[in-house]
């Protein structure tokens, strides 16, 4: 991953980790899905905005996947970087790279799908006017 | 708390741990909320039964303590009772008490409010409406 | 999974939601893991008596998926399957199927190792001890 | 709190709040403990470093208070200052006001002991040489 498209460091804490000393993985997952909305915070103005503009329940997971290569424990400082790897019709798939340094600690994948309701029914909606959100950006405040 | 209103068991895990290998704090407080919202389940249908029966925002906290007596770990099953302990006219006062057989664990109490939107501001509302569904209990079911 | 090796309810409580009022998808992989801790609990005496039989440091991830099929949310009563789906000569497959009545909410697969120091490093050990003692069970307690 | 001792930033993000849209409660005391352990990492080294150097096994809770003033939602900068308040014989009190902007969000307080292992027991250690050691801060490192 040369260039992410977003990447926030986590400083790992005690209450991070588990008996073992190291961090209880579901946590990495907490980072992963904050990654994303920090990053529609900073792009798009958030993910209850995009929402609202886009008539949409929510941008949550389909599918997810993680590989842990190393262990990350309290004193840590793990940056994490976010890819935008495809856009599908009705899906995206983001990238994310964990890494303390040059050491790799995990790598994952995040399917995720913009959910609107359509006929009574919570359904997977087209994904190019989110696209089309997150590429204009915020709008300029007007400088007067 | 001879008879307390309400009482689940927490089968402690690993993953309630810290590197100290103790339960890391905050969880204490998750199952606190888990209990309470259990109880609303149990008594009256639930969280969003409630809310939407009373017009309510939510059923949450404006103040909470705990003690901490001795330490949990993974493999121990804690039995955590919930006694109502006081309702005033815009507050209810939850006991809560950890044990592990007769040791106990911890001690807490919450203090939660019914929040309503009233003249586009969320403020405490009147508890008397939450009490008497609460003391009603679920409506039976028809026996035919 | 017609015969999972293990299974759990889980009662989904309001704080395992987000504000889309479904569950945080990370709280799946903490069920994932306690569902695999309580299994140790129940089979072999739980993770803690097991690392110091086998002179481990922990059970622990390696890589791990998950496909989420459907919501759930506050007031379900989810079923969790484990099974145990491979054993290899250094890691154990464990595949998950989480379920509200016959509805299937996620499928998921955890590749874990057991880490064991050798030679000043972590590594992946043999898992053939940890398999025999999980077959073997808990030892009987003597009747007299 | 006109001088903290520490401060740090908690971007609040979507999967930090419950289905009413704002902060799930226990999530406050994940961040207190963090809070406090990253000012033990800046400070001294953190806490592992100064449980080694102590021979202590954690600098753990006995007691925690808050009371929540105002709600907090995704999106939100919260800046959360804490505040050494008193150091007793065997305790120490922890003072903590998070606030967004100039509106406080909540206060709350930690009583924190130092555990130590003495005669085969846990118990509350003397405090002074922890003190003394968070004093002195990190040694200087040579500049040759």
């Amino acid at each position: 991953m040369p260039n992410p498209d977003f990447s926030m460091d986590i400083q790992i804490s005690f209450g991070h980790c588990d008996p073992a000393g190291i961090v209880f993985y579901p946590n990495y997952f907490r980072w992963f899905d904050r990654c994303f909305h920090t990053y529609l915070q900073k792009t798009a103005g958030g993910h209850r905005r995009l929402c609202n503009v886009l008539d949409a329940k929510g941008i949550g997971l389909m599918d997810v996947h993680a590989n842990f290569v190393s262990p990350a424990m309290d004193g840590d400082m793990m940056t994490l970087d976010m890819s935008i790897l495809d856009w599908g019709n009705k899906s995206l798939t983001l990238g994310y790279l964990g890494r303390i340094g040059s050491r790799a600690v995990l790598e994952g994948t995040e399917l995720r799908g913009m959910f609107v309701m359509r006929e009574g029914r919570l359904r997977a909606g087209e994904m190019a006017p989110l696209r089309a959100l997150l590429d204009a950006g915020l709008p300029e405040t007007p400088s007067t």
